[in-house]
């Protein structure tokens, strides 16, 4: 995915079931297009192939499993993700948190058969620590702000600044995003200016009564 | 479903990523209509929605987490297999398995919307367990016979035979697949004449070397 | 353990860390002998093998996970249970809930060694799943009253004798503890007289201002 | 724990059940007084205040569980390990992996009231994440060579040095120990040469037909 970018998370919204998951993708796909805006959707899972065949920009994996593709019913391979043509997948979601040893060695396998990576990480240390896996990019999403109403760029801008600054310290590979806190265009400007090299959100849209006009708010930020 | 049933579970298989996943769907669609026999094919979590729309038969999902639709990215909930148009899913599976409150709350959601359920069980006192949860089928998986070269009607057709008997007793309205241990048509029959009303494979198919021979050879112990 | 009892889940309440966890088994010790009442303590899991060495009723451990004597760093495996010889374990508690079959084999396990085994459960179907692995007793406890204020018997008094009759029919053999709701002496007595052969409780005796006077309360229930 | 150190990690294997983890424990105990070396127990869950009570060298926790003193039954709350007066716990292990955020909170919640830390790691990667979360010490146990008959030393000892001047680059606080493929007195010396503070090991010592003999042995390296 390109740089500066808005990562939308469909999460297992009741808003994205069955049609109206396909629809957001197409909307932003076309808000994507008409304003040559870098926007990535990670709609759910089973609807990834599907989504994938109908859209030109980015689709993202919610999850993968750090298993070789083998007889593992349920599990959600690497290989399986960009068997469908995803471009990358986000790792260790708050909402789907996993071992450290298992980050590491999903980082690695994405990065060998060519999807690209966000590590989600819920503080400064961890947000460092996880930077050390070698993922393209680290998220950082306090839990406090999940979902809620306050603007990250608001109630803790440093936390976004001080974790691009020490994240660049220590792996000057990897790319941070916004994770949580931004609800409009003004946030997604602090958030760039802060550092970020993009925002990945996700209530913010699929829950707005009207998604397209969040969606065209939240580009004026770049 | 309809009964007597051959169900083809994928699991994450390098024989099924991407196209290979699809055209093995194809087939199995393209054998059961030529046949008038029900084909169940259950494809990898992210081919669901793909699949689904590509194949007349009925697909199944592999695994659904007991949650509400709502904020719980890389979660599969009932709702969005049902959003995709699948028919059923399987519940507990040997490499997948649920805690019991989960299962029933699984088994009690799908059938509130409308999605069949399959609960995969490895033992006598664990499916009449399963059994009460009300769900539609329950596919015994003695695990010493999964993937192995075994047929489970040569090596204990009894457990077949008493699953169903202690089954009934308990909870007549649960249908019982015989889980493991079937490679060919001789085996689908004998697992029919044991009281079973259809099979659960997948390496017998998935890893054949003609798929479309295995297919055919199966069907023909219905 | 004899019948009627009074089991008291410590759980891991600041209440019972300590020096407190083993004067709370103590006061148990002593208000059992004195009444001549089956009391039976669950303490903390690093506090196990202490408790027993102090006491003469019989304890249990909160959990066993299902695996052999091996190289599993930080599980509790049921002979280490034994080990410290205490009487038995709850298994399947709301706070750590397992998969049916690992249910199903850490009750075998105990049972082999001897272990009494309380296997905790949430509703009436999944008591009855659960009676069916042949646990000693079946905790029945509704995740609405766990921890709150409502008494189960004047809440849901049918739940307990409807799941005592349930579990009688499918398995005679399995004994009903009343796992959630009881505060007080009276909550006792009616669990009895629904049928439950004694009670499973926490916060009340734990959080307790005057742990003695409740435990005396309790106990005239019998 | 003052370093060197040699850790023994008593897992749940059958050599340590009951009064024999007690009698290991003593051992060490006697080993370490007699030769004035720093041998740190760390026993079953189970065993954990028992042991205390019995030894006066330091004693660990196998895991401590990320929450909070609560109603969390079956949960080993760090507050619960200092309760028993141990002096501090391993996190991570291979056979009990935790997810980042949750190593980090462990780690911090540890610091906070007391107990030192073990954070285990299975490369070079993961152990300078680990490192991050600032743990006094983090130990690499590569994988392929736990409960293996290979020494670390010999097999691959560039992994003990590279970890330590990595780690000590990124956080010169944390202190480095070699968790894997330890077996004699000779790999101890190497160890430390290679810039390890302290061994952490396992089978060599609790599955030894000798325990003293070993224990001799091991220390002769320092």
């Amino acid at each position: 995915m390109k740089t500066p970018a808005i990562v939308i998370n469909f999460k297992a919204y009741p808003q994205v079931v069955g049609e109206k998951g396909l629809e957001l993708a197409k909307l932003c796909d076309s808000v994507a297009k008409k304003n040559n805006v870098e926007i990535v959707v990670v709609p759910q899972m089973v609807d990834l192939g599907l989504i994938v065949k109908s859209v030109d920009i980015p689709v993202f994996s919610q999850h993968v499993d750090p298993v070789e593709p083998s007889g593992k019913t349920g599990h959600v391979t690497p290989e399986s993700v960009k068997g469908v043509n995803a471009s990358g997948t986000l790792i260790n979601h708050s909402e789907k948190r996993m071992r450290i040893a298992d980050i590491d060695s999903a980082v690695k396998k994405c990065r060998e058969i060519g999807l690209e990576t966000i590590v989600c990480s819920n503080n400064l240390d961890v947000s460092k620590a996880c930077s050390l896996t070698n993922p393209d990019f680290v998220a950082v999403e306090p839990p406090e702000l999940i979902g809620g109403d306050v603007s990250v760029t608001a109630a803790n801008p440093e936390i976004v600044k001080t974790t691009v600054n020490e994240i660049k310290k220590i792996n000057p590979n990897v790319k941070v995003l916004c994770g949580a806190g931004v609800k409009n265009g003004n946030d997604v400007k602090k958030a760039l200016e802060l550092g970020a090299e993009g925002v990945l959100l996700a209530s913010g849209v699929v829950k707005a009564k009207n998604q397209k006009d969040v969606l065209e708010d939240l580009i004026k930020g770049i």
